[in-house]
């Protein structure tokens, strides 16, 4: 112990010292930035990002989930062995006393630590936040280092692929209500791969990096795949020709079928013919939910991480070029690597890849300009000067009875520009206080965008507002 | 710069052989929490939180803001110099290479900082986040490491205390809105407490120490607050008392006038009669904004941060041990410290305590119980066995309604289990399936709490369940 508080100490001194020289270095040239691959959201993108999780949530709300929240760093060892050669890219805190703390690296792995921890065995929940990787940011292809990620998962023992076809159901619901275009949702199994290449003849200790490369057929050929399978993870020519044979294969609840009946090999591994039947009742679950046009099986999807155990699945978009926007998957095993006695509790999960979301709806949305940053009813205006305290009181009025209001914070703005905010923000209502209107107890009661105006009495004013503004809100 | 890179991998090195030795030294410790000042929220907490910003965010858009959001790290230069000794709170990110980072202190500075970064003179924005403060915890007084803030501000140059008054309005919503109980808005201004510092004949350079000491009055006596300018600031006694006939003050706008016209003294001071003066306007405008009753004058309110330059106030649960659950003030020259020709953007905002009110609506709706984590309408319940395929298209019916529904996903579910599940969770509509219903073409609705049943066509089911809820939400 004493060698590693000596290193403690060493390190400790030559960190002074290179901050010391650092800082010197860098006196007078602090640019004014956030830090690489992250970004500030503007209104405009607050708005856009808000609405559309209003949306996503609506429908994790509509199929019953709660939500919960965790901090946003953990300690180092919950991350610890979770991410495989991704681990690289987890932020640590800097040591300054006390316990070693990572960023959040992804919702899962917290996910599960707070089920361990807090013995939970079943629950179904959402949650939104925001995490972190030390990635090289290529920002321009929407990949930032703090980004947001949407997860709902459903923890427990239940019986096989009801809560599998909720997931895609959910999927398909969030992705229709966000009109992103046409979409499939691709479904496989790991065991399905894993019968695959019990079948190939792949040594057990190749399956995983096996499925790595099966992987990889989103981007790569076929003829690339299989090179990399021969040249650099050392299989033979005849044991990929033989996964190749299955990877290419894709359909419905017709090829499940046909490989059942026709596919004695594949069926006499105990794997295979588990991934097969699971496959087939996914299938048969998700005719019933109405998605036989959007569920497709594709024995070509592997997904990266280790952590899957059962049904794998991936929305992509058809056609553009937005690609994959939800992906997820069965994940048993998880929550036991953080129980002291490893007690399972089985979990099923999707994330919806929102970034990506928000850019193509930020795109859409641009092209539209109709999105509101502020949500104010009534803007109160005064035609002449000196009525700042008319406003004042006019404000209050409206405020006490729920209308979303404003007015200008100068003593005397020029009423040309009071409307022009109004045009810009899109606010619908002005009311409009001169010294006439005052005297008579009315306000001048416009529409921006007939530029219509009436006069109306006081005590009129709210219910003529509320009614205005229903009648706009159903044209 | 050889000599940088040089310590540079010798201290890559030595961490690396450093981490390789308390990788042994900790494997098998380790222990399943969250980190030290943190916590996970469950369902029940964000039910709460979530409909307690939910109000709160109807009130920020009710004066028509906007929501920004920033990163949850920030250049280091971006927070030096910003918080005073309470710098050494702030949490710094390991260097893993790259840029120097900071987790947020506070939201304030991330808001300067985005307005000078994006040239915006002019913004009305709210923003809920968590912040990070490496304090040392007493978690049982509601302080933790990790926290929310929630934060209005005004940026731009208007007329004075036209933004101020919306603030304390603002303010004055939310408490109402949550009915938190009873409760005061101080306000003072840092001019007033200048000019009466120059009458007391306080050198310049003491006023912001003595400052301080004032800022302490809502937890000391007046005799220990004496006792510290004296003996720990070097205050003279008659000094000390000049200070002290002020800072015991406080009232209404009878109290403002009443220094203006008699104290001759302090309205000499250009500081004390600016301060003197804005705070009668203040008064009126909230006046008019039907607070009287609510805002007090107190001259022995400082508040800690250096940054204020105008009005501060701060809003105190009046009885309990409450105490201050909102608090905030002018600032206009952060937003200069930031910008490359240090042109000010003024600035005025407010922060409200929300781990606070939390707290506080936490403990009172344990008491109640009351709160459901989910807002499932129906669950659709099967009576007996082999009914899981037609509870699938039951429970499609309803999503497809944008009715919120779920159901067990277990094959064979006890009915028990599932009566159970729906009273636990205030699940108000039951819709229970039966061979005899199937055959029927009906299904059995059953209200939770009266545990009435009543046969309902399918072709009907939809709209007899929506006037249900309809009229159970009247109740």
């Amino acid at each position: 112990m004493l060698f590693l508080s000596q290193i403690g100490e060493e390190v400790a001194k030559l960190l002074e010292l290179k901050a010391k020289l650092e800082d010197v270095a860098e006196v007078g040239k602090f640019t004014l930035k956030t830090p690489k691959g992250t970004r500030d959201y503007g209104p405009q993108q607050m708005a856009l990002r808000n609405s559309v999780l209003d949306k996503i949530v609506s429908v994790f709300k509509r199929h019953g989930a709660e939500t919960i929240d965790t901090p946003v760093f953990e300690l180092k060892e919950v991350l610890t062995g979770k991410y495989g050669e991704d681990s690289k890219l987890i932020y640590d805190l800097a040591d300054q006393g006390g316990e070693s703390l990572s960023l959040r690296y992804d919702l899962t792995v917290p996910f599960a630590r707070y089920l361990a921890m807090n013995k939970i065995t079943n629950i179904k929940r959402y949650q939104i936040a925001k995490v972190y990787r030390r990635d090289n940011p290529a920002m321009t292809r929407g990949r930032y280092r703090e980004f947001y990620q949407c997860d709902f998962d459903i923890a427990g023992q239940y019986d096989p692929m009801l809560p599998e076809a909720e997931c895609v159901k959910i999927v398909s619901e969030v992705l229709d209500t966000l009109q992103i275009g046409k979409y499939v949702v691709k479904v496989n199994h790991r065991s399905i791969l894993d019968g695959i290449f019990e079948v190939a003849g792949v040594p057990d200790d190749k399956f995983r990096t096996i499925c790595s490369s099966v992987d990889k057929l989103d981007k790569l050929s076929w003829e690339e795949v299989k090179s990399e399978m021969i040249n650099e993870k050392g299989l033979g020519e005849s044991e990929a020709e033989v996964i190749g044979s299955y990877v290419r294969l894709n359909g419905g609840r017709d090829l499940v079928d046909k490989l059942m009946v026709e596919d004695t090999r594949l069926m006499a591994s105990k794997k295979g013919r588990a991934g097969l039947e699971a496959v087939a009742l996914l299938l048969q679950y998700c005719q019933l939910y109405g998605l036989e046009d959007v569920v497709k099986f594709d024995l070509s999807l592997a997904r990266g991480l280790d952590y899957y155990t059962g049904v794998i699945y991936e929305a992509v978009v058809l056609g553009g070029d937005v690609g994959s926007v939800a992906g997820g998957g069965r994940y048993d095993t998880l929550v036991a690597m953080f129980d002291p006695k490893h007690r399972a509790v089985p979990c099923i999960g999707v994330s919806l890849g929102v970034e990506r979301l928000f850019s193509v709806l930020e795109a859409r949305a641009e092209a539209d300009k109709k999105l509101r940053t502020t949500e104010v009813e009534v803007y109160v205006a005064s035609a002449q000067k000196n009525l700042v305290l008319e406003r004042l009181k006019l404000c209050k009025e409206l405020w006490d009875a729920n209308i979303k209001a404003e007015h200008s914070y100068k003593n005397n703005p020029k009423l040309l520009a009071q409307l022009q905010h109004c045009e810009e923000m899109g606010v619908p209502l002005v009311a409009i206080l001169g010294q006439d209107e005052v005297a008579r107890g009315v306000v001048k009661l416009r529409e921006v965008v007939t530029r219509q105006e009436t006069d109306v009495p006081r005590s009129e004013m709210v219910n003529e507002i509320r009614k205005r503004l229903q009648s706009m809100q159903k044209q």
